[in-house]
């Protein structure tokens, strides 16, 4: 059974709540109750935080993860102390989500500072994009 | 009666003990009670911290205001993620200030990631600029 | 009794006429009768021009004046020599305003050559940004 | 019959005097003799100005014309407020004409402010550039 | 009787049946026709091709033309061999034509490669564009 | 039965032969069989061509396609046209793949033209991209 | 008898009464007398204006002079109208002054657009930067 | 006897475990025997953080030190306000170090934005760096 | 006996016919007869395309070839594909040749892409470059 | 009477020998004979070097000079140990000269890393510009 | 004994003389008696020259020492030269070190060639600088 | 009889010694035997500095000589004034060579100010590259 630690950065937490038009209208709680039946053979543990250290706490912890599912919001642009904390990890791979396509958005947007030091990246599928990565994990076997 | 919270980012605690010269020599809690006692028909709450994320947070438990007087500090011209926490408040104005004329600082401070999706900016009146805050959300009515 | 002198910059004696989804539908005229109603101690003077050179002219003559609210318009972006006047100024403040949020607009009007001359500046607040500069004037006393 | 206003900007009153090698050795005035036969069904108005902020005046006086034909000259590369007052009109097109290809000069002149906001661009044909105008709001009947 | 060589650069062949908000609901083809019967003293060549390269042989086999209209289309904005193709031809005017506006869409799309080796530029006046430039060719007689 | 068309830019065809270290050594017509075989409720269409314009083609000639999944290799920095191409597509969602991590390459690979205009972007999980595509198209039933 | 006009730009009617610490204490009109005195076998005329348009003016109508002196003041970095106007002059030589060093001042006035098209340049040398340009006008004899 | 704290950013909790091959084998506390052994005259402090709001907060309450040596790690490329917080200190010199050569490493390492405001800067030595600060407390006795 | 492949792109087809100030007046076919004669125990093969496509498939038939001598015209200095198929080759040199000195001419033609993944570089020799390459593959035996 | 050093820098020793076209065929040595009787009363020192280094030497050993008149050349665009030099002398001014006219040159020439430590820049008068520094220098009696 | 030689470049042999507000008023030969005193153990040579060439015959003449204490004064900032020559030592560490902070000073010093050709870089201790890389090289033992 | 020249800059004297992996193994006396023996017909005279300005001596004394080769090393990206005495010189061609190819090294070593003033430029062949100089000096017979 693989474990897999998803990590959302910051005001992903008002997922469903607002701005429903770019990020969608439904909870990332809800979400995650469809995802684990989909992968029934994968523990799926889940964090958030607003906090760009506390992502780098969660990052730091993963020693006993097969996998960590990114997606670090507005802090992909501008962290560079994620991006340390991932590049950190090198037992197991690292995979960068967007909910919405970056490169449609503005400019400041459109460069990840973490997609270099990550396995690979997924943008734009709405909260598909978590289950591509899933699917990505799953094959890597 | 208005509801108001002032949002004070990194450093402004500081203020009226270090570098007076830039910021002058009152606390922000002395000012404060100035404020309440021109603006007696406001109700207002403050809240200040170092931390990008509180800040975040801050922004996002305002369900309650009628207006926000966000003064970021520092964060100002680096946080995406304050940036996405104010772009998500759509029911109340949310009003940026600066104390200090920050196109007489430094160049990384002539920028600032908050304007474009805040209602106005003020900057450069000193503490003023918060008394202009409050007159402008009076003026709203 | 304090003398304040407004000064309006290209294309703001089109207010009220064009383009009213960004700039409302009152003219200055009208909006000016307003403010000195609610300033009835303060003597406001109103000056308009196209002409850069004008605004230069007026600025020059503003020694009788206790401020000057300068909305400079479209020459804002681009004018050395409307900076160069500011900074002659050093016996009481300019006030810099803009009516719509500059930095919601294209790029080029995201940057003032007046701020840096400037005591303050005020935009994003619709006409009301004048108000608020008078607001500011008044506490200076 | 259509009312047409052509405006000039600086330095083209000196057509057909200096600079021939650029600009060719006919004024204005007498290429005008030329235009108003060839278009006899046209009421052309002309109006040519060195300074920035007439030519801001011209535009905004435009209401009773049909269209207006806008050779900026240098102010093109420099001018927010000609930009603002051609972005200001809503009830007919305005249509900017270089006499010289700009993109073989200084860099400089690579870039125009105006032409976002005009309804098409002609740029290189000498003279004919306001013939070819005429043309373009001869066919939009 | 003058002989005329349009070409039209990629994506072009889609014209009035994709993106009709952009570029309008005609065909080139039936264009076309139009265009001959307004020019009937023209002998009006057609050539549309995706690939830059064969866009470049046939700029090189316009020798016996006396004048090419190039829409690029996007290779506009990316190709130095086009560029390279038309600096080659010296015995008649090439004449540069876009549909849209360029300078009010994508940043890429606001400089042109072509302009500076082309007779002339013409932009923004729809299908019109061609036209203008039959007319240019015409007077040159 | 989803009909699904698979694109691939330049130099893939020497996929399994060449810079094995960086793209892997299996044929890309080796990995469509197993494709195939994973996806068996999937028409999946393939084409590689080294000629920008032929991209260009095959993505105008997609109208009897569900979905493209498109790897423009080293095309996606540097067109204009397949970006338009792209952009032309509304019936159905066109996929944006890289085999290999673009952002740990050359930085003139960090930016993709293609991606504004395409769905969403998947880079850097070898062939399992071309896989992930197709979970996507089959998830948004 | 050498016909020399000197033309001063915006804000340098203000010399000699703000800004002493950049400009020195003395009137131009004061200095002028000095000048003159100087150079008794000049004939030395005078122009200011705060316009742009104006100072466009002053150098078309300099047919009759033997040289112009010109300290564009603000102007001599933004403007390209006044660029082209000393450009269309060729049967006289036009000289550059600035008052202060232009160099040692904000990013802005570092680059001159008027220094490629005079005949050369002197800055920094106070009112004596005048001086100089007449000496070099009365070398050139 | 000299009170000194040791403040390290984010990540710096990883040494001795991850990245050894740039960082050394050695954790930081392990290293800080060393440090107080060498310097026993030292009443040396140390404080670790990934969040950048809690590290302006122990350098605001650093009062009572004599000096701080800073390792903000990744921060030190982005944080205004921890600069902000530094440049508040006016009292003892902040030395800032890194245990890498910056310069050797990614674009967006090789400025920092502490520098200008601490009192010295010492990188490249590897853990050597600390106590290369803690010779330059000592000799500013 | 060694092979060699000489490939030219865009519009070198046209040497010796147009623009014979830059690119000399010899076709390259005549200008191969003596290159041939001067290197008789080489098999020198010539292959010319307009298309940067073709270019690309010439490069990856080149396994045949003890060297290829590669002038990418134009392509040279936009084609990340004909870079990717040049880095695709391993097993022998690919010279990187350009008859005029590119550093005299336009700022976009100063920097190639090919470059960096080619063996060495000759320009500004006119054709006798070719020849200089022929040589370099000459000493390598 | 005034001892006044005149320092060349790079390539100044082949003044009237090349490059006539640019600096005139007047070596020097030449003009300084003219110079001297031109200014009799003045101690006219002149050293040249084409070496960095010696002209820092050069403006060391300055100290018993009531002035110095320096043309660095080409190295007036690139160094920065001669502009340390130059700022390092407090009890006399150094004046910047150059003979043609540098911003009519490439681009790498229009900024002077000198201007800003001189009291102050003549340029484009060619020999003439030391006769200025010269006048310059009496004036300041 | 370890042999160190101290190398210094442009206008460091004004040090105590000159511009004592940023560099100290001690003269480098006095300092180097307290260094030799503190560092009786080593082997202090020193060698300042003013010429660049100088300062690389320097470093390449460097094979007898243990390590080399680099201050290339302003060369630091344009030489490539001096940086070739630090990366062709490779039998012992070359360590950068400035007297002042050059962060604080202008733009053109933040950024140096030589850090990351160099095994560490201390700067803005003043001459304790100095003794600082004594004292890496020391613990390196 | 042909007289060449061979100029090597800064630290060329160190080949065959240091950094034998990017410059190879053979010093370039040694070298310098073969070159004169395949050339036997050549005068080949050469001068190696580490001093900018001695390059530019050597350049200048240049006069008896049929062409020079030159490789100015690091000084071929920085320096002016070594451009200068390469355009100044009229009479017979300069060829710059590299030995390594400086498109693949550093970002600081892609562009040569040299390129431009000489008649051809050759780079990435090893010693080889001044080889192939001699090989074009001969075919220019």
């Amino acid at each position: 059974m693989k474990r897999v630690l998803i990590i959302n950065g910051a005001n992903l937490n008002l997922l469903g709540t607002r701005e429903v038009k770019i990020y969608g209208d439904r909870t990332f709680e809800d979400y995650l109750l469809d995802l684990r039946e989909k992968y029934p053979h994968f523990d799926i543990h889940y964090f958030q935080s607003n906090l760009e250290g506390e992502v780098v706490n969660a990052l730091q912890t993963g020693a006993n993860y097969d996998a960590i599912v990114l997606n670090a919001g507005g802090y992909a642009h501008t962290s560079v102390v994620i991006r340390d904390a991932v590049a950190a990890i090198s037992h197991f791979p690292v995979i960068e989500v967007h909910i919405s396509n970056i490169m449609q958005r503005e400019t400041f947007r459109h460069s990840s500072l973490l997609s270099a030091v990550c396995a690979g990246t997924i943008f734009g599928f709405g909260l598909l994009s978590y289950e591509l990565a899933m699917k990505a994990i799953e094959s890597w076997d």
